[in-house]
């Protein structure tokens, strides 16, 4: 049994090369632009400058069949379960970010921090729970 | 352009109806059994008991053609864009949960607070890290 995922949008990013692309957010990852189908705009409304969100990717040029990895590639490292570690590198490479969205133009939504490569497939957009638990 | 996406478990949960099911972990969700594939048991390496992870699961009760909701369900609220709220209603319908490992036997890991319904897919387990624990 398997699902199928319908990308809502791509990354628009300076950042090209997985391998140059930083392992997390902060640690230099630049601001990018989030290019949303004009079929889904109405799904972006209320969504405003100034707030942090979850964005959830499709890492389209993983590896699927990795378990076992060494932590950050680091080969003197113990290898451990994949699913103890955020490699992009897994059965299911959903990549999981939070951002700040910083500016918006009608269905295109600039964010800080994003490590996501240029054309990495948008799946997913939601609001941070814990300080607003109300949505 | 579509991605497939292949479950490597599935929820084993006592909540078995989406309407009854409450909407977040904290208002009373009770514990639940993750239990996965055989062929991906060596991803689960080093994940213990005690630990908080992200789960993500794929809510396939919902409804993909929804973009507008009422917040909560409550029509007397106006509506607002889908990405803005944590419906399970919305076009790529994963869950994004943060649970506390509880217990391990083998490939099935027992955890507490999951609004997850029975039998819900499992997508993929990342550790939590820094503030993009959220849920």
């Amino acid at each position: 049994m398997t699902y199928d995922l319908r990308p809502i949008g791509r990354v628009e990013s300076t950042l090209t090369d997985t391998a140059l692309a930083p392992r997390q957010a902060d640690e230099g990852a630049p601001e990018a632009w989030l290019v949303f189908e004009p079929d889904v705009g109405e799904g972006l409304r209320d969504l405003v400058p100034g707030t942090d969100v979850i964005l959830l990717t499709w890492l389209d040029r993983a590896d699927r069949d990795v378990l076992l990895v060494h932590p950050r590639g680091d080969t003197t490292r113990p290898e451990t379960g994949v699913f103890n570690t955020r490699s992009p590198h897994r059965p299911n490479p959903i990549g999981l970010h939070r951002v700040r969205l910083v500016a918006r133009e009608q269905n295109r939504l600039l964010v800080s921090n994003l490590e996501a490569v240029d054309q990495t497939p948008i799946l997913d957009i939601k609001p941070v729970l814990g300080e607003v638990s109300e949505r």
